[in-house]
């Protein structure tokens, strides 16, 4: 790669949905965007957070000049306190964004080492050599910004997660002249999301949702309890109003709620009037028709307020007969087991529940744009390169197809891997190498103590348990003091199956002085030679595969 | 309960989708209507399959005159041979059904000794003061009954699984004639399935499906690769109609799409033109605009057909750029992520995949009935007392609703869970008691080996692993003969953890020497005391919780 040559690569976010975190190198300046996790599904066994790999930004150290945030979504800031401990450069978001990433350095007890400065749609940032400036994206968090990049070799632009909404609830558009402007100007490359590029059509305004709160609360005759995503800043906004025009108090459970509600609060994003929020147990001063509980837990998540609450273990807090229960929020693919769960629970309580996709029409709105918010986008900015960011495979295949329909050459889109690296040189741009890039698991305190080959076993014993055989030998004549010790668990009940440990029992001693009469008798063969034996002796009886550890104590 | 009562209950898809059977006893006679399976979620780590637990079936045996199948799906067939090993009653059912079951029962080599004993809706089975009479229903499998349960205090009619297609597929309509003469009859009690009972309106014609199925081939322009449920005959007929309009040859790929075609066209089904099918090795012999695959996999099966094919794992059978890959089916909730990485490779590999709710749209029709057909089938019937089946508690209680604005009384219908039995005594109905009820687990060759403690050792494994801990102690002194050994499996690296076991191993012989000072040094206290001090330590160090074993070898 020669000077002057502009390199643009995600280490996140691409061929996948979560963990974003995209970069812009330009000789000795490396600017990285966003740092967000994943949560695991259940093939990442017991890990509590995917992280992206930045061994890449690690080797480079000096040139990383910056972290950018384009929004405060735990995809695009969860990863910031494991970043900026091993990578402590200054972050630059907006002041609703710094909020949330504030709460996360002082749980990890960094925040008093980070710069953090705040940037708003205007600021200007000049680097050497590059410039960087934003423009105003709608999205469901307050705050949302795009990057504009002004390099020696042309601009590059980068949306941030958006949709375009003419009456959002708070009265913040998307900044559509500055949009045009930037378009006007040439836009080199653009990186675009791609969420929502498979549904045709429009986004729906968030000003909808608003009318059915409204008509949800005014039908309702015990309590409302309503769970909706914290960071949606103007939902929360939206129920609040809900709750003063039919005159409820406002009670908050659950600790992102009250955390992130604090936040907006405290910087002026949500605006609730004096006296209606409430205590937890307070709730009985009032009748059930003069309250409202918001909460956590749409998703289904089953530490969270709404989960505990639909199987009455929310200390203090019960939901009755004639209580209405409302998703302000649809499920995430993958989570509607969770929320299906919830659902049942509620209404075996009695309440009334307005949920799913055919009763809640109207009660959410995606945040991302579909695919004419994409294509209107791709119009403003009119790239000359286009890579489409933010999706699994499908949806950045859609969104190129989508850039050729509004007149982007189809050998100027580029569909790259997290690690894949788009090189611009004299404006040519071409994919040829890759970087390291790959999955971090936070699992525990430990940050990558835990990798493919712990998962491997876990999976297996999650499958079919293990047998540890123990086997006390003599150092010296190298055989079996006594019988051998075989513990199960996770494979079966030992007690109805003690015919068959017996005859593995027998089978290992069999096994242990077949081994004496050869030559090999070195521990590891022992070992080896049991693993085999065993493991074939109990997959003929029972088709299952359990881990089998043999350890030798030597006497 | 006395004499001459009627009792229903379910012993498996109440307050859930899956594992389907319910019976019904009067005096010395119990018939029991399906035999269903349940494929096991993330939850129960390992199991293959689970079943019900027919403790009370096994406890009456002598009482069980018939097993009664209504459909031939897994949810209805899928634990007869596990049902038939432990109670060898004869099973009775439609011929296409009856093809299915024997084919499991094969696989078991149980088919022999088992009595199977065709019906039609034609047909009328004379038991001890109970006929047993049937309804032809429209369902997404060929041949599916509803049942007529006879007895001196009334009719209990069971509809099995159903919608009304008025225009299905294979001119095999539901009888509403027949229907309409039950209802008129009078009707004590019915139990209807309720897995649709959220979803307004009325289900879409299987022939809609044709109509688009016919669009897609005429499009496509290399192969066409299509996936549907193999037990939907009627949809397959729609694909070979398909295939023979747009002159294509057939090949079936996925072990359970041949049988099932085999079963159908051995019966007649399926009629297939001659010459039409080809053997995978024949694909190259056309081109590719001359040829249909009809696969398994369209749930995103990581072993099936498709799954195999959009990695390039499918030996002999290629998808290349220009190929059309359609799935005829919608994902069923769960498997959303597994149909989309599928969708994902099937789009790198440049094939063109017409799938998910927005674009396969008239691609799939559900076979269950929604509110409509649901309430057309109550007005069928006008029962005195309801029992919905089939479902979790949400669609129970929404069939409820159903059934109250049709007329049944609020108090005459019963939300039951597995176990709950409704006594009807003098035609009056109530549920007061319970007969065991829950899930059996089939675990390779084991049934029920594998239980509660089984599964939570496998997730406790599952999470974050183990730690083996060996203590070579003297018999007589009771102590620590050399240094503990520690193993560990799905925890950390070992190798990265090197200070962690050490410190551990130096914890352990702490502990065991405190042991020894004190007077409770009994082998039961001194793993007690190690599995707590080592597990603090651990959750201190690591905020994770391995499983602790500690192995005592006595010399």
């Amino acid at each position: 790669m020669s000077a002057n040559t502009i390199s643009v690569f995600g280490l996140g976010g691409l061929n996948e949905i979560g963990k974003n975190m995209y970069a812009i190198e330009y000789n000795d300046n490396i600017f990285v965007i966003d740092c967000g996790n994943k949560f695991p599904d259940e093939n990442f066994l017991g890990i509590d957070l995917i992280i992206p790999d930045i061994t890449y930004l690690l080797e480079n150290k000096d040139k990383v000049k910056a972290l950018i945030i384009t929004h405060g979504h735990e995809d695009h800031i969860g990863a910031t306190p494991y970043f900026l401990k091993k990578l402590n450069v200054p972050v630059y978001a907006t002041r609703f964004t710094l909020g949330l990433v504030e709460l996360k350095l002082k749980e990890h007890k960094i925040l008093r080492e980070t710069e953090l400065i705040e940037v708003n749609p205007d600021s200007n940032l000049e680097f050497d050599q590059i410039s960087v400036s934003f423009f105003k994206v709608s999205h469901s968090i307050p705050d949302c910004l795009g990057i504009v990049f002004k390099t020696p070799e042309g601009n590059i632009v980068h949306t941030g997660d958006f949709k375009f909404d003419l009456t959002p609830a708070n009265d913040r558009k998307s900044d559509i002249h500055k949009m045009a402007e930037i378009g006007k100007e040439g836009v080199l490359l653009l990186l675009s999301e791609s969420t929502n590029a498979e549904r045709p059509g429009l986004t729906p305004s968030e000003q909808m949702v608003g009318e059915h709160v409204i008509e949800a609360f005014t039908k309702a005759k015990g309590k409302v309890i309503i769970s909706t995503f914290a960071s949606n800043i103007h939902r929360v906004q939206q129920i609040v109003d809900a709750a003063k025009r039919t005159n409820r108090k406002l009670v908050l459970l659950g600790r992102s709620m009250l955390n992130v509600v604090d936040v907006a609060m405290q910087h002026g994003y949500l605006d609730v009037p004096d006296g209606m929020l409430i205590e937890q147990d307070q709730i009985n001063e009032f009748a059930p028709e003069n309250v409202t509980i918001l909460c956590t837990g749409s998703q289904g998540e089953p530490l969270a307020a709404l989960s505990r609450l639909s199987t009455g273990n929310f200390r203090g807090v019960e939901v009755l007969p004639g209580d209405t229960v409302i998703f302000a929020a649809g499920p995430i693919p993958g989570n509607e087991k969770n929320v299906s769960k919830i659902v049942n629970n509620l209404f075996s309580l009695g309440a009334k529940v307005v949920y799913g996709s055919e009763s809640s029409k109207g009660l959410h709105v995606s945040g991302h744009g579909y695919q004419e918010d994409l294509k209107l986008m791709l119009t403003f900015m009119q790239p000359k390169y286009f890579i489409p960011i933010h999706g699994e495979y499908r949806m950045l295949h859609q969104h190129c197809l989508l850039a050729e329909s509004i007149g982007v050459a189809k050998e100027n889109t580029f569909i790259i891997d997290n690690g894949d690296v788009v090189d611009i040189e004299s404006t040519i741009a071409r994919q040829t190498r890759k970087i390291p890039a790959g999955n971090t698991y936070v699992d525990g305190i430990g940050i990558d103590d835990v990798g493919e080959i712990v998962l491997r076993d876990r999976k297996k014993l999650s499958e079919d348990g293990m047998l540890v055989i123990v086997l006390t030998m003599s150092k010296t004549e190298k055989k079996l003091i006594s019988a051998p010790d075989t513990i199960s668990r996770g494979f079966v009940y030992m007690r109805e199956s003690e015919q068959l440990i017996e005859d593995v029992n027998n089978l290992i001693t069999r096994t242990v002085m077949g081994q004496q009469k050869s030559n090999e008798n070195s521990w590891g063969a022992i070992k080896q030679d049991i693993r085999k034996s065993v493991g074939k002796y109990i997959f003929n009886q029972t088709k299952k595969k359990p881990m089998i550890l043999p350890i030798i104590i030597e006497v």
